[in-house]
């Protein structure tokens, strides 16, 4: 590397600068004020732990994902973190345990060992907030709607939210004795829309004529509000679980529908994302013209059991930087003071009132001797000057 | 590892759960706030870059402290950042170069392979600003009252301030002819405060009497503000470099004093710290009954040229985490209010009166089914109920 690019950063890696940091910084404080408002409360969980804690039931893409280093202390392998969701399951589960609802909130930095899509990146500032402790339709709706409400505040406008149940799938699966490895294999059929392929594969492994109808009907059951009604029909006889999700799908979609009118439904019941360890509802938001899912999230029950204490979980995630990108609320430059150099014979008098000013929310800079200031003059709209013996604000052309 | 050890951390790795982090998240807002009001445009570098671009010039403690990954994509070797501050002068030379003053300011994670002192922290969250473009008192003066407004600001009351300047020991090195390994060998001697040894091995490697004299003196110079008017004796003769520094002090002393009397000045002339890159005054914070250092900095003229321009350059930076557990500003908690399960029959007219209050900043939590709610109910002051056809806030017991 010569000295000439030893400034380039690694592919999907990238620095924020101020005009973009103070737009992001400014999202961060609004999300985490929301959650906060909702109850959820904040923890700042380390940036990596050993690899048996941050890779529990979240699949081997996350293992995948994590770059490894070794401990010089113990010895053993950490991981850094890319996910936070795991390290919040672990605090619920032992260092922050609450009896009943348990409601936390992060944001912060993850890694990725390789972008998850093309130009994606690979260092985003995950925020989210999980729920912990509650088993019920009425938690998944909490996390949906702030995750909306989240998407409002970074000034998406236009949302699209796609819903399914990972019940569905795997209910048919059960009924149909797949074993993992044909769950896979179907999965992965169902995952890119291959109806063709998937009445194909249904043909040569379903022997049972009502199940393979089933099955077969998954790929056509995506689409608006209608799509469900149409599931009712199709996947009438299918087992409860399956009944019950599709009951779950509707009841979230009415709550939803009322709560936030503009954002359009979708629903896809062959949907797997997740499908490791997610337990339910699951859910995810994009916005016209942007092909990357905006937030996301899921039930996924269960997963403290790693941590000796078993608990219903739901939640979701967000990457603070792709969300300030999109949303692009700006944040008004006032323009600031420009104050002389406070080593001259002016002194402490000086200095006193620009730290007033600075108190009051002022940005004021003061001229260093030793510097070049050609830029700053044109951040600084007005500057401090000595008028009979005191110091006044005047504008500056 | 046994599922009932899985929630260990690793040595020196520490997580903050809601009592600690809503502290640190305030304060973090508090400094950077404070930072944007000097004129501190806040920048955020990446987590991990090319080892080439984050250990230039900054020494191999530096380089020890990194951990390193390999990159999947370009197979080149990775570090997890260590400090911030290489970063910002990447930043300055190439990415956000401004002609004059360049004011940076961040805050973030970083990461070190082992603990820099005994029970310290390997994961501390490095909060700072940095100054380039300008190579005067004026910005030492500028950076060094930013790092105290920043103690204040956490809450530490007494602070002492340690001044230096490493022209000292690099005149007097440089006088005595010593090469790099006598030099590190009697930096090692000044470090470890040992005088005798000073004496001895001055003995044995400088020949001019003259200059013995005066490296022999070093040890003795730390102390109080007549630690300088001593030095101007004892050192007088020594060359204009060191001249300029022993002035230098003096007058960062005067200024300093005007601005914070309250805090207590200590010089140590024979400061060898940062001595690898540091180039001109170096400082250090301290609170007593607490042995390590709090925030500290110096000017390192020169690094930018690393990535092809060479500019003055000086800054601070803090451990947010230590800081906050020494400050402990409490941030008052106002109480929550507890509203009903909002997919009752009231719907969506209690939805719309619990949103709107936390539009107004009220922390409004949800009842919800599927959640025992015993930790809840003692969050919360206060509860939305039903009176006469009305949504109304009422204190609980």
């Amino acid at each position: 590397m010569t000295q000439a690019d030893r400034w380039m950063l690694p592919d999907g890696i990238a620095e924020i600068l101020p005009a973009d940091a103070v737009q992001v910084e400014t999202l961060r404080r609004r999300l985490l004020d929301l959650y906060h408002c909702w109850g959820y409360e904040l923890v700042i969980p380390p940036m990596l732990e050993f690899t048996e804690s941050l890779l529990i039931g979240m699949g081997r893409d996350l293992d995948l994902s994590t770059f490894k280093v070794t401990d010089q202390i113990s010895g053993r392998t950490l991981g850094i973190r890319a996910d936070i969701t795991p390290q919040t399951a672990r605090i619920d589960a032992h260092s922050f345990p609450r009896a009943g609802a348990n409601r936390l909130c992060y944001a912060g930095h993850v890694l990725y060992t390789r972008p998850r899509t093309a130009m994606g990146s690979r260092a985003p500032i995950q925020v989210g907030a999980e729920l912990f402790g509650v088993d019920s339709l009425s938690g998944d709706i909490e996390v949906i709607s702030m995750m909306l409400e989240s998407l409002q505040i970074a000034g998406i406008e236009k949302v699209y939210l796609d819903l399914g149940h990972v019940a569905i799938y795997r209910s048919l699966a059960a009924v149909a004795g797949l074993d993992e490895a044909q769950r896979d294999e179907l999965s992965a059929l169902l995952q890119s829309k291959a109806s063709a392929d998937v009445y194909d594969w249904v043909a040569a492994n379903a022997a049972d004529p009502q199940v393979a109808t089933w099955l077969r009907a998954l790929p056509g059951l995506a689409g608006g509000l209608d799509c469900l009604e149409k599931a009712r029909e199709l996947l009438s006889g299918t087992p409860a679980p399956l009944q019950a999700a599709l009951s779950d799908l509707q009841q979230v979609a009415e709550a939803l529908s009322e709560r936030y009118p503009t954002v359009e439904l979708f629903f896809d019941l062959s949907e797997v994302r997740g499908y490791d360890y997610e337990t339910g509802l699951v859910f995810a938001a994009y916005t016209p013209g942007h092909g990357q899912v905006l937030a996301n999230g899921g039930r996924y029950n269960g997963i403290g059991a790693e941590f000796g204490r078993d608990r219903p979980a739901t939640g979701f995630s967000s990457d603070l930087v792709a969300l300030n990108t999109l949303g692009r609320g700006a944040v008004p430059e006032t323009g600031a003071i420009l104050a002389p150099d406070m080593r001259g014979s002016e002194g402490i008098e000086l200095w006193r009132t620009v730290n007033e000013l600075r108190r009051q929310g002022e940005v004021v800079i003061a001229t260093l001797s030793g510097g070049a200031d050609s830029d700053l003059h044109s951040r600084c709209n007005r500057e401090l000057v000595l008028e009979s013996g005191s110091w006044v604000i005047k504008l500056r052309d």
